[in-house]
């Protein structure tokens, strides 16, 4: 079975491992040998986040599912390396070169060091992505959903001067904890970026795709701003199963309902699934079927709502929703 | 007085440890406040040395100085920084990442991400160096020979082909331990340099001009390739002394007898006291004044040489070479 997943951060790494698990194959790394899985998954990843800090390309959400599901990731705290230390970050710090506030680890800085050198010797993200991945086999081929640069800047009002100012997606996110309002989040970039190779031909041949419960305006809203994506899932043959990042009126994870708010959408599993539309009876629409968690309703035009339990408490409980996404679109690995 | 040093990485950091101790300034740090020293030391740094490994500008002489001077050193090891740890290099080595013979190690990898940065936003490598040290407060100003690329490199028969190629010095320096002979040394770039703002005008102001005990081909000679620095010493009003390098027929420290080998000069006081000249009697020689070990005898015509001890073996020692040289050259702190 092909399976394409829209993926943010932390969120879409977990989500991925649900679908490993959902196919039979190790959450963690590869099946190696005459036992391979005949399934492919290829995850169409969020670049929003990404951002160039102390001369390092920075890519949030790559690497957040390469080190989850390549087996390298601090599980605690779901972002980062294990067993990480920040030596290079607290010598930043005493040059006093800015930002500060963004937590950049020993290990993790070596990932940044090989990709930053791949990119400015021309290769493309996707092509530095394949290489990194060479070392850590998530056994998911993890794509940008674009090579070009497209980068999530958020209007806010400067806390110091009180002047409005569009800053990069990290500066509101980690140093403010999005906790100034966004007036206004923009994928810099995206109107002239294009897919990434790749990209567009993973969904004409899925099975089946999936939106992770990811965030659904910075994380998934963003890999559909990349022009050519929303259509060729539109225009696919694979049924769009989407999962519900809201729970009981919460997001799952993260700073959500900040986002949600900021494009004027109510932080609800219903407002949510109508924002993402429905693939048949509207004229953008993405979805046939919207997973919600047991408890919570949505009434979304021309959908399929399903209900089930939606917290990826473990991979198991993960793998159980992938599987209730697989069935809400009629296929089966 | 005003004291201008042409100084290599590890040899020059320590006499120029010397040099302060001998201005009674402290030989790490600075003075502050009303006590500040009088005297101005400005040292002209090889960058013969320096590579881009991994994206990073990494400039060996310049911060093996600015370590030892500012306090930051290994001093054990002579360079990279005290309590240092390896854990981006071992990480890169897990990707593959070549180099994997250069010792980098993370807190130093923050002073190269820091440079690294400025450089590329335009930045020449002078005002670099004066923002780092901003940090270390060496007590010397620290200026690289050039702002343009000068990189020396070495031509050497391939260990695995047999062909002959030129490599960087750190290559065969440090990857090859000098032991692969060397048929040629060039200082890449050198012809088409410029001396960095301050270098000429340091000379021109300076009252004696000291050549450290540093390698005579690959430091302190990388230095004078760039056009224009050995016109002004020849043509400064500050008498120039030497210090040798070469102790009974060997380095000092390092393999300089590599390097002396390569360009036909012998490894001995007198040779390269002979290889740097006589500002009077020779067409383009520097010294005023060679000063050689206790026991090592030099003729250079139109020098006058002094003996006395040359070993660097503590401040105290370093400093009374450096009284010597001022004795040689009639100036007095």
């Amino acid at each position: 079975m092909k399976v394409v997943v829209l993926v943010g951060g932390v969120g879409g790494a977990r989500f991925l491992l649900g679908v490993k698990a959902a196919l039979g194959m190790p959450a963690v790394g590869v099946t190696a040998g005459p036992g391979e899985s005949p399934h492919r998954i290829t995850a169409l990843v969020n670049t929003g986040d990404d951002v160039w800090m102390h001369g390092l390309r920075i890519c949030p959400d790559l690497d957040t599912c390469m080190y989850t599901l390549g087996g390298g990731i601090d599980s605690e705290r779901g972002w980062g390396r294990a067993g990480e230390s920040w030596t290079v970050k607290e010598e930043l710090a005493a040059y006093g070169a800015d930002p500060t506030w963004f937590g950049l680890g020993d290990r993790d800085i070596a990932t940044h060091l090989v990709r930053s050198r791949m990119l400015r010797a021309g290769f493309p993200l996707s092509e530095v992505t394949a290489a990194l991945c060479d070392r850590w086999q998530p056994g998911v081929t993890l794509l940008p959903a674009s090579d070009d640069r497209v980068e999530t800047h958020v209007a806010i009002d400067d806390p110091d001067s009180g002047e409005r100012r569009a800053v990069h997606f990290q500066e509101w996110w980690v140093r403010h904890r999005a906790s100034l309002p966004a007036h206004a989040i923009v994928a810099v970039g995206a109107e002239e970026a294009k897919p990434a190779p790749g990209v567009l031909d993973a969904i004409a041949e899925a099975d089946v795709v999936l939106l992770a419960p990811s965030n659904p305006v910075v994380s998934v809203g963003t890999v559909l701003a990349v022009p050519g994506i929303r259509a060729a899932l539109r225009e696919g043959k694979a049924p769009v199963i989407g999962i519900s990042p809201i729970i009981d009126g919460k997001p799952l994870r993260g700073m959500a309902d900040a986002c949600l708010t900021a494009i004027g959408v109510e932080t609800s599993a219903q407002a949510v699934g109508r924002h993402y539309g429905s693939r048949t009876a509207s004229a953008d629409g993405l979805l046939d079927g919207w997973l919600v968690h047991t408890g919570d309703s949505a009434d979304v035009p021309g959908v399929r709502v399903v209900s089930a339990p939606m917290l990826m408490t473990d991979v198991d409980a993960t793998s159980a929703m992938v599987a209730e996404a697989f069935s809400l679109a009629g296929v089966s690995a």
